[in-house]
């Protein structure tokens, strides 16, 4: 169970380290602009979790984070073409992390004994900050609010989690893997069925 | 003088919160973007602030701002036309909510012992970090840089309530409220005779 | 020793004010907007990394630097077009506010425990975030991305202080020469020989 956590966590980083370098070979940065990006990235959403959370930002003592975005980023920067025709694949790790993180996240903020909508937000801000991050910097309107059912998937599963933890006797891990679960399977319907939510009509 | 503060400060997140749907509608996201971008611009000011002097963030342990805001993105969602006919009113309940953030942001940080110049900061911050980041997220150039004496107001009225607290033997209420009416006055006179700073006139 | 660090300090804040109020001048903000831009740009990387290594921010208690980025922004402001025209010497300011952020920044790390990439990336943030939030806020793409040769030359810079450290017996203060000489050597030779790293080629 750990081992399986510990792997799919990898992949999820690597997932979203990999987005960040796409988005640095579309500005043609350089290999230095390949490592930022791609550790903003992955590393952006849980970093402002854990300030706003006032708890040691989680890649200070585990650095290791950092290297797996590093590297990421750098094959990327030599193998981009291969992996942009990928994308598929790409895109379900990505939904595979943004499920983990949100589980994680809200799980991360339960523990410190905040309340249900504190917690809920904390998943979504590890799932979708560093995504959000990443677009902003480079001056695009963040895709997560575009793509089909991003934050809101993230949004139902940080519920899910934070829903059974408080009111049901529920293990943890079978919260976790519930609210993971919804969130990765309502992803994966807006992916396959390439379902949205409705857009709103916008200002006249 | 509890409650009053009280209707001010939910006046103000409310503002807050439909200047943050209102870009929503405007980049046409859908109803959970609009959830983000309220709950950004109504609490983006006083979370930087928290963070920056190292105490709670405010929302932590108070989570109705956190509902008040989404249920503002929803009601905005559905009323979006109705609502921006309202803009004059809005932009009212704005100048009385940056008024409120200036002088309460401003009190926070003296309380905690910082100095004028640090205080004063942060009643800026407090007031208008939430529209910033509102703007930089959706690429727009922040608009409390080019409105009619935004900022400007803010940093007059922090700098009156700094002053007359830490100078003056005037009670703290008083000091509040004169820091509050000056950022106040000086927006309206702005909204009203249509008066802006003026423009640097850039580069050659 | 001590005099020449708080110069260099100073100069290095100075150049980095000027460039945010620059900015500022090129996009026709008032006189607030300035002092706002400089005052980002000159204090954001520290605050940044100082909120993540979770000590308190450095000009909560040292408002001499605000005050140095206002004075900056105000002379600025008037003086405009002098001050462009001296470009170099700015270009030069600062090369030498990036290298001497950068040893510094990976110093604050170190000296709190850090490992060495944590250390490292302390120091980047330090020299190149001010820089990066500055270009967001007004929707440019960072230029510290596309510039000959600056991040690069912190991520150097850093590295050698950090592996001076750490690994041998040399001295604190050399350590530190070491490391910011190696930052501005190599953007120096950057901006002599107009070099800059191969940039990506981009997707196709």
């Amino acid at each position: 169970m750990l081992t399986l956590l510990f792997i799919t966590n990898i992949a999820a980083t690597i997932a979203f380290a990999i987005s960040g370098a796409l988005v640095a070979a579309r500005h043609r940065l350089d290999w230095v602009g390949f490592v930022f990006m791609a550790c903003i990235t992955g590393i952006g959403g849980g970093t402002l979790r854990d300030t706003i959370l006032d708890v040691p930002v989680f890649w200070i003592n585990d650095y290791h984070t950092i290297i797996v975005c590093s590297v990421s980023a750098i094959v990327t920067y030599f193998a981009t073409q291969h992996i942009s025709k990928r994308s598929k694949a790409l895109l379900w790790a990505d939904a595979l992390g943004m499920a983990l993180f949100t589980a994680l996240g809200a799980q991360k903020a339960m523990a410190l004994g905040m309340n249900i909508p504190v917690s809920i937000i904390m998943g979504v801000f590890s799932a979708c900050l560093g995504g959000i991050i990443r677009d902003v910097i480079v001056n695009d309107v963040p895709v997560v609010f575009r793509r089909e059912i991003y934050i809101t998937a993230s949004l139902l599963g940080a519920s899910t989690y934070c829903v059974l933890h408080t009111y049901t006797p529920v293990a943890e891990g079978i919260a976790l893997i519930m609210g993971g679960t919804v969130a990765f399977v309502i992803r994966a319907l807006a992916i396959t069925r390439n379902l949205s939510m409705p857009a709103h009509e916008g200002l006249q």
